[in-house]
């Protein structure tokens, strides 16, 4: 396929997070071009029927782990097969959380290893997040070219094998802060996680349920307390927490939002769809995800913060272990079993169908959590996140009238199962654009490996948006 | 049957409000006699097994609507048809709201007239609120007569044909506070609702979706904190708000109970589990009730509020008028169509699937919010709403291994269809006793008309719980 | 004195409501010429030190009732003495609630019959809101011309003599917003205070105190919940609470702000200074204002809206009737005394050394709340309200090192006492600027009668700002 | 004075949390004996007359540091001083947090030294919290002997020389809440301080105002958070903290509380009275204390808390150095000084004043907040804390019509300054009895070294109260 080619779409109700029009949509040389009623066709020009569809910015997913090495297993979706299912869903840049890398190794170390993993495989566009595993003079140091080279935004553990602690914590928010990069953080408080795995394992508690009891809901909330204060106290650093999965967390952030601190949540279709009951099933080790499923009642909270703006993302968090593999390396142990749940084709759908459709949000705040508020966190905005003359034509065209079952031998990920088998969505992903090239049509994948961009971020600024 | 047969409740899980323990339960004479693990076997004594059950006190439903007349039709289920699902649905006590009287009647002629309908028809035990449909010295007056007589609670309309005005409304919360009666309200804005419709039918919008914009949540929400005040400015009245239906309704009444008002708040099951969508579908005027279905969102809130503890009761407002009945007198116009939806029977099922078994509340707080805070706020604690010893032996037997598809053709009231049609629920209403005697079980009514009685309930007082 | 002369303000820390500078001001032909450090001084120019003072946008107070005739009295300042108070406290714009005309006046009597007292007394620049006191057609047809007129905000009141009722207010609501004017209201509902002080009088209770008990804080929460619902429901019209006094009534603010409903609010420094214990004082009667003062409790909470930024502007409600009037009037009974408090030339002071002396707010949040805000809802910014290039040479120089005891004697109002006599005020006003020109310079008044301008306001635009 | 003498308090107004009465007080051997309107006096009898006054509990302060040694410095009262002042101040009963041992000392260690400490000294009841300094296997086993001699109650640090860990915290919370202790938390964040600490100091940022900066409330905020979610996850242990000086950590405490969760909160006078402008005064080391005194914010915000029921106790954390001595050890430099303020004295009036007499506060609420909470938390109600028939006699009088400055050299404390010197009170403290003794009486100090009792605490027993 020619991406200089012009394409066309007609007739679509064309919808940015700030507003929604029936408009044509011209995209010329990869960009968006003209955005217009009853744009005439051009000579050699595709076109791509919208009618009664949405034409949305397409998605950005800012957490993804392909190719994740997580000592046990490495996960099962490269940049290929990820980039893929991505596609497949409507997301059209992915933003990958780098793994651990060796003990002590530096920052570069990794984007290195990640640049190799994704160079020629990805599909759509993608970027990195880098990730801090320790803390000294060195890393400090080395902080700000990782910034140059486009990487504005870190991880930061407080649990798994490479947690900091607060010391360290302080010292990463204000050196972040400083040079333009956004901190996120993985939130959960790894005492509590140690102790309670620690008497489950010798009380010989080991089904999958107790999973979900060694890190309950307070063990997140703590953390992200904890990191609210400690950005509030770095020079009030920008903070964004990851995969949000219970209410009382929501609240401790919306506390921190009526004081106006820069902090943003971002939460996943999981811990909106899936709840904890899931854990009493005979494959309930294809739930197995940190933090993990929550009860109805997180579930209530989160769509109450997705209805009334608290939460400003959703991403997946798309981690891939076969079930296979899940059974056969904890054999019985829940402490074995790798985490993780795939998730990077069915996002946008989800969410359309639980969220638009059902009445909670509009389909304009749909494309601020999907893929405006991604773009302008983590410095993507305006080449990506919406649909505006001059960037770049990235479009997912959604079909509210149809609708789609899950069925993973429908998906283009690397996994052997779908969390969400069966699932009854209201919508269909008809077409994925990205940079004016189809990826996704007619139920078809029509992308190519290695033809996504490394896209080199712009550091963070609050007041761009 | 021989009410005065002894029964004994093998092996269930006997919930009250404050615990559950495993146990069995002896009833001699209609009442609890014995409660204990292990009870042997008296003679001539029927027995009951409830291995993997809940035993519960019996479901009291504080807001019916039988035999009312509302001018342009007369619902349908009178007494009998009416308690006979309620039994059939576990639900051993009704509380029926009064319909208005003729203009200028006193509060003793509703009395009268609703004695007549309930006498020789309740198959459950029966109490009325009264209702206030005008204020003057004589109604003033004559309100310690009723309460002497066991109505110790009474409805104000804010909206309707007989709305009270700010001025009646104080006198009427003085009035009743003093002398032990709570006060319910239907809260709606009254020049909200005619405004819009006369907007409505003017512009020709007549269709079932108007009828949920001409009462947005807002029309709602307002009343809610009208009374709130009101009543505050009242001696501190206690109120009781019915049938909410939004959440920021909700979030008023948490206000005012953190400040440590005396204020309790019901909802339905209707509100928790249909909304706006249906007043799409082509049987939209089955939804016809006021306040109207909401949206999702409100939905969320008000699970949130289950889940919190905030609302106090989950009652039904059943009130039913034929489909047929409803597309003949509505005509095309949703103005000219009764308002009120059916679910006496599904009520306790409903909320215990869709509550219980997903893990939003606990089995005790089902009971709260279904028996225990419904007979504490009207008068019936500790009679009704507990299993203890001396109390009336009001039960319900629910299986939670078991499931129920609601259908319209198995239900008991004289409706033509169920809001709730096709509905899976978790769990299965197993059997009923009201005072010991048996009126559901293997799936059959056993109940007779007349058999229930007039309680004469005590004066409001909060101390008591 | 020449207000095109230029005039040159040094050495001050020149404070907006975004942010703060050491910096000259240059003035020429009454406006903004250049903002800048060490501004050479240019010939024949004005030259004033500032230095170790604040320079402020000058005070805009956007409720005063000079003139006004309440029935039993009319208030003893008039354009001049009200404005010469004005600016001897900071203040050099002021917008002024008209009040009430002949019994179904149209909209331009009253606008006419203020036209006639401000025109030739005001010694600052001023413009009226617009009272809505009856609704009908003629009214509802007359309101776009008041608006092309310059009085894009319009006041309703919930009682007195022109209460409108709920049909009135949404028709109200609906016709300001559709043309572009602001919706203020003084919220309390009338029946409240009507049933309280006719049991008061008729049970002898006519101290001042009982002027506070007749209209509690429930009574104004009330009717802040019902019009921002009214509001809300009438195409979502922007409201004005203005004089909020409890912090129930903020509380629910705080819910409609949450759900970004375009609402504000004024509080005045009456409700921040002073409390209901004053009513049992021999002088008690200094202090009869609606809504009454309240006690410490709502005084902490406004303080916490003051700093948490619920609260938008501080206005002052001046409306002075003096003490011998008072006592004479209501000669022992509360209900014949005429409502209002003096402050239009305490209301900085008050604000900075309260506010910003203690800590609760910064210099930025200051000017906010008294002038950005004020200029932005009301249709004057960027005229009014900052210090920029091009806009009006208003000024107020505040020294935070000198302090004030403020004493009547020394104030330049109508009245014969002051609500705050004998108060310690860390600060000191300095010099006020209205357009260039000098209206208080080393505690001196200098400025004249009709010098001061009626401001022809532009309509409402929330997008402005 | 013999304490078996009869003692008759007339006509007072007796306040009890749950409500006041018009009525006398009959003492006999130390205990109430009778309460009752026009009580004849008994022969032998001595009588006070409270015309006009309140009758209460005597005040019982759970937060003193009498006789401690802070490493740099020991606090100047010892528990003769500290107790002497305790009791002219209105306070009867102290409950003293011990200080730290040598290292690795075990739990008696400090029990004996305290018992050493209090024994001969002590004018009134007292009892000791005891303190955690390290968690291993024997301090766990050590805990129940504790208990079992009175001490029902431990604080842990989060910050200073014997701070725990996150895991030691988890052990801690779990035994202490098995054996019925309750846990009590000093909330600072140790990392945030020893930073910002660091960096002033490396600054030669020596000056008091940063000993605020170096522990801001985010600081304090932070571990409050912390504490709550570890309690929650330690089986719901029951939770105390104690000296909360800020408005975000208050918020925490409501979301907990709104949750249900056993979590009570203590703030102190100089939290409510003072703010941090006082570090910018000359004698600013007179006002040293850990957490530091906040912004007016947070003080508005803390008598939120106070009026609307959420801060559960008002203490001292009477803590006394000298103000020469601060000189002296700081030498300039903050970090030297030894932290703590004396305030035992004060306390009572200090709330009375500014709670009761400001309107802020009833006087149950007062009595709540200083006497019966304090003793239902601490395992000595009904013996203590309450005015009922059986209970110790232990009582101030307080007369609302007399004023008190406060004016360091009459008190009766160690130190020498007042942190409120020339502080108004409206209020004075006319009268306390311990056990029927009079200790304060017509200014002079009635009482004597030695004769308080220690008390054997009852363990915590949430549903006792």
């Amino acid at each position: 396929m020619n991406p200089t080619k012009n394409v066309l779409i007609k007739n679509g109700c064309v919808v940015n997070s700030t507003g929604q029009t029936q408009a044509d949509v011209l995209i010329v040389n990869g960009k968006f071009e003209h955005i217009a009623a009853d744009i005439p066709v051009p000579d050699t020009c595709e076109v791509i029927d919208a009618t009664g569809c949405y034409v949305m910015p397409g998605g950005i997913d800012v957490h993804t782990h392909f190719n994740i090495d997580v000592g046990i297993a490495s996960s099962c979706d490269d940049f290929f097969t990820g980039t893929r299912a991505a596609a497949c869903g409507g997301t059209t840049t992915i933003i990958d959380h780098m793994g651990f890398g060796p003990a002590g190794c530096n920052l570069h170390h990794q984007l290195e290893v990640y640049h190799g993993y994704a160079r020629d495989k990805a599909v759509v566009d993608y970027s990195f997040h880098g990730v801090i595993q320790h803390i000294d003079d060195a890393i400090i140091d080395e902080i700000p070219s990782m910034v140059d080279e486009g990487i504005s935004s870190f991880k930061l553990y407080l649990t798994y094998l490479y947690k900091l602690n607060d010391s360290d914590i302080l010292r990463a928010l204000q050196r972040l802060n400083e040079v333009g990069a956004l901190t996120t953080v993985h939130p959960e408080n790894d005492a509590v996680i140690a102790q309670r795995r620690a008497d489950f394992l010798t009380a010989g508690l080991t089904a999958p349920l107790y999973h979900a009891r060694s890190r309950p809901p307070e063990c997140e909330a703590e953390a992200i307390a904890r990191m609210i204060n400690l950005a509030r106290l770095s020079g009030n650093a920008p903070l964004y927490i990851v995969h949000l999965s219970n209410g009382l967390g929501l609240d401790y952030l919306r506390l921190a939002k009526v004081r106006h601190q820069q902090v943003w949540v971002e939460t996943c279709p999981q811990y909106l769809m899936l709840d904890e009951r899931l854990y009493l099933r005979e494959d309930a080790l294809k739930f197995i995800l940190s933090p993990p499923l929550r009860d109805v009642r997180d579930q209530d909270a989160l769509w109450c913060g997705i209805s009334d703006g608290t939460i400003d993302v959703v991403a997946t968090d798309h981690c891939t272990f076969p079930y296979q593999q899940r059974v056969a390396l904890s054999n019985g142990d829940f402490s074995r079993c790798p985490n993780g749940l795939p998730g990077v084709e069915n996002r946008l759908l989800l969410l359309f169908s639980a969220g638009v459709m059902s009445g909670r949000i509009s389909p304009e705040r749909f494309v601020s959590l999907t893929s405006t508020m991604p773009a302008q966190l983590f410095g993507l905005w305006p080449q990506k996140g919406c649909i505006v003359v001059g960037a770049d034509a990235d479009v997912v065209i959604i079909d509210p009238q149809a609708s789609t079952t899950i069925c993973h031998s429908e998906l283009h990920d690397n996994a052997d199962y779908s969390p969400y088998e069966g699932m009854e969505c209201q919508g269909k992903i008809r077409h994925t654009l990205s940079r004016g090239e189809t990826l996704w049509s007619q139920g078809k994948f029509t992308g190519t490996a290695g033809r996504g961009h490394f896209l080199k971020r712009q550091p963070f600024n609050y007041s761009d948006f």
